[in-house]
């Protein structure tokens, strides 16, 4: 089921390492399931329940430890061997009487790890303050530092293999985009054009097929459009409203974002001048990517393209993306703004998303881009204009 | 947009401050996407970011701190006023420099709660370690408990308002049962089956639409359905393969989970004991819920019922369901599982799902019941059997 040869999997655990043995960590506790996902291979929706991985500077193969019921599928999905596969008992699951991380401080112990100096990913999604807690008090000789996103990092420049995944996912975004743009028209209730686009998303192609998105669809409508992250519901569309569709293909973890707006009836003269000056804004904020170039001057190229026009954005405009799990299609690494010196190397891959929300409506019009030998290419394909129908 | 009356958003958080003084908690600091919408009603997939909501018992209304971008979904969604709607500027996201958490400590100070016992969410998804050490770190004349659960236990027996969107929710989750059951076969993609889920799920009825279900739909299939957690793929289904489907119906976010099993081909004899000692073992289970019996009963009476045919599970067997976001669509409150005494009562709704898994295979079956006056009314309507391809 591995989706890489082993030796990339190793590759990247080298690379983690490496990071590791620079900070001064002797362990890395992995909670990210994109970060498990990328180190081993693992893949489930199982991260509702506690789950870790020990990375040891002293141990060839990390050790995952998770729920008993969900051991199986670390052995279907991941490269390491079933001795490395480490399973709590259901009586730990969401219990107010014992906690996973009490069984991880365990561990920990029994392999000698436990006066070491340990990183965890602080701020990672599913790393709870109780998780801290625990290990903290468990581990009193341990030294405890914060890891947050070093294997973010090691993620952010992707393998020739990895892209493969991402332009499958850009096909499907530009397929379910398409979808979600002919369906959508006054009278039409929203859930049903939502359905049709998860339709898209994941019956995919005749080669491939689709995987579930790290965001829902998000489609806010009419005066709703300014609230970018409000869900569907099943109201219909009316005449004369703008519709922001920010959807994503997904192939195997790996994903492609894309937002396109449409207008339903004639547009008015404000959203005209938006959509005209977003539209020459990501063009410009485009044309300065390419190896060398940082980030914050990508951000600085939009926000002096809208200016022209009399616009301003504070809010970032783009994040390094790739391989991930809810609740987000981010990386945590590189962010597209004032001040974000990473420099751009080939390979990475970022979604460019410059929205502009005035009081009552928004225009987003975003591209995921990958970093090139000499610039940047596209992964989806679909028109750069505001859609009207 | 509100879904029930401000009088009961308010009845909730009058027994959320009655819960907070019995715990002797001044101030309580919810991060569970599903505690927000509870208390006040905010919709929006803006989880991916730090957000907080400030319960204080000398306030009467929650103060809601998020992004600035979703500032505006709190005031399309929640009944709160504007003045207690407060954002933080952009560059606090995802940077290395600030951490939301900073101004949420800020915002404490001016109100004069740094000096309180504050309870957080110890062990909510979205509460990071770094939430708790920088909250911490920021108020140090404060004093932390951990308030995990709290609202979650004041969720557990719904209005009948709650009851009617999980009524909806299950005749969603009835359509999309059979629909998967309907769609599978040997030579079927399981994207494709995945793909028309979705579309029953979302599009809903001609009445009323679905919402997203905070757990994707899980279909482990063959040797793979020992893996309950584990994702679909785009290959073909085999001939002799069993299938098992977890699902949920959502309508505005309340949910309404069932697990069915499909066979493809002639069922083995094992498949056939276990599918009928899982059967009975569901029945025998539900036969003892009504008002007064525990969880722990309800454990005992399925145990009782497959040990007679030589089964055991040592796994939890269920758990309070309702009202979610991702990852899970559990409440985190009472499980039926050996040791919980948790006392059932009107209105409570339990996801029942007493799976049996065998080395290489397993067999599900489950129900979403609400109990009533003197038993337990099933929320969906699919059939109790292994189903036949």
């Amino acid at each position: 089921m591995l989706l890489f040869p082993v030796a990339e999997f190793k590759e990247r655990l080298r690379k983690t390492k490496k990071s590791m043995a620079e900070s001064n960590i002797d362990v890395l506790l992995v909670t990210d399931p994109a970060n498990m996902n990328y180190l081993i291979g693992y893949n489930a929706w199982s991260f509702y329940v506690h789950q870790i991985m020990i990375v040891s500077l002293e141990k060839d193969e990390p050790i995952w430890i998770g729920r008993g019921m969900d051991a199986a599928a670390c052995e279907h999905t991941s490269w390491i061997s079933k001795d490395n596969i480490l399973a709590y008992s259901d009586n730990y699951v969401q219990s107010t009487e014992r906690h996973p991380m009490d069984f991880v401080a365990d561990i920990l112990k029994e392999h000698h790890l436990d006066k070491k100096t340990i990183a965890a990913e602080y701020d990672a999604y599913y790393f709870t303050a109780q998780n801290y807690i625990k290990l903290t008090s468990g581990l009193p000789n341990a030294t405890f530092v914060d890891g947050t996103s070093l294997v973010n990092w090691v993620r952010i420049i992707k393998s020739d293999g990895e892209i493969e995944l991402i332009k499958k996912a850009g096909q499907l975004v530009t397929n379910a985009m398409h979808k979600g743009i002919e369906m959508i028209d006054a009278g039409v209730r929203e859930c049903d054009v939502v359905a049709e686009i998860y339709h898209t998303q994941i019956s995919g192609t005749k080669e491939f097929g689709g995987d579930y998105t790290a965001i829902v669809p998000l489609l806010p409508a009419g005066e709703e459009s300014n609230a970018c992250h409000m869900t569907w519901t099943d109201d219909r569309y009316k005449d004369g409203e703008p519709v922001i569709l920010e959807l994503a293909g997904c192939h195997n973890r790996y994903h492609s974002p894309l937002a396109r707006t449409v207008q339903i009836g004639k547009p008015t003269s404000d959203m005209e001048k938006v959509a005209d000056a977003a539209i020459e804004g990501i063009q410009a904020a485009l044309d300065v990517v390419k190896p060398g170039a940082t980030c914050e001057e990508v951000k600085k190229a939009w926000r002096e393209s809208i200016k022209k026009r009399g616009f301003e954005k504070e809010s970032r405009i783009g994040y390094s993306t790739g391989l991930n799990y809810p609740p987000d299609w981010g990386e945590h690494t590189a962010s597209i703004r004032p001040g974000d010196k990473t420099v751009l190397q080939p390979n990475m891959v970022f979604h460019m998303i410059p929205g502009l929300w005035l009081d009552n409506f928004g225009f987003e019009l975003s591209e995921t881009f990958r970093v090139t030998e000499t610039g940047y290419e596209l992964i989806a394909d679909v028109e750069h204009k505001l859609f009207l129908k």
